[in-house]
């Protein structure tokens, strides 16, 4: 572990000593208003990582074959995982299981931070087709809720 | 994943679904008010815990090959680890390294509950033996916060 014993939280979301990253790269996926931070490269073998989505915002919808166990850390907001949508409030947890489709959205009038865990070594994420895309945009529920 | 996708917050340091456990079996080592609770068998690979102790309690001072990746979830209190006190606010974050003395504390008023990554596969604790216990024990600052 290369990382000092102690590092302060100093604002909500915000650690000494922990560098606040880009999401993704521009340009590479659709997304708005999220941030990244990497708290332990090595977290018992995993990535521990801490996002933040401003209100109004969103990750992007995509999928992957690594899971991820998330916590939410403080606010409010939504998730789709698969085919259903999860209202999200402080500390709770959520799986996302391998190869399903998810998105989360921060409420409209307040930021989500949440933890996620992932395996170091993972595949990139897939983002739908156009034919995935409308066969989730027909539940109606789901097309309300999707950001793309 | 065999988790369901969302278990929900029901109460600080409670989850839908999560049981609290036993922190270590009775005799096995020494500590005092402390539960366990096992959010994720596995979380990008790793094993993710809460633990919870009640104000004025104490885990076990002990080491171990494994290194503890910590976040502060709620409470105050303080740990010592290697040869130094360190104080602990919500959302702080505490790296334990490999074959590192180290032992938590909860505020005398209050709990302190914090989050903990490791290896699913580690290594046994180690206990202090009479003559490292002498050892830590030397330095006045240490010998204060140890509870054995």
């Amino acid at each position: 572990m290369s990382e000092p014993v102690l590092r302060k939280a100093t604002a909500a979301g915000h650690w000494d000593g922990v560098a606040v990253l880009r999401y993704k790269q521009e340009g590479e996926a659709p997304f708005q208003d999220v941030t990244r931070q990497v708290l332990f490269e090595d977290a018992g073998g995993a990535q521990w990582r801490y996002f933040e989505i401003a209100a109004g915002g969103h990750t992007t919808l995509e999928r992957h074959v690594h899971t991820h166990a998330v916590m939410v850390l403080r606010g409010h907001g939504r998730c789709l995982v698969g085919d259903r949508i999860y209202e999200l409030g402080e500390h709770d947890l959520v799986c996302v299981p391998p190869l399903t489709w998810h998105q989360f959205r921060a409420h409209e009038r307040g930021a989500l931070g949440f933890l996620c865990l992932v395996n170091r070594e993972r595949d990139r994420p897939q983002l739908p087709t156009i034919e995935q895309m409308a066969q989730l945009r027909a539940d109606p529920v789901l097309a309300a809720f999707i950001r793309a």
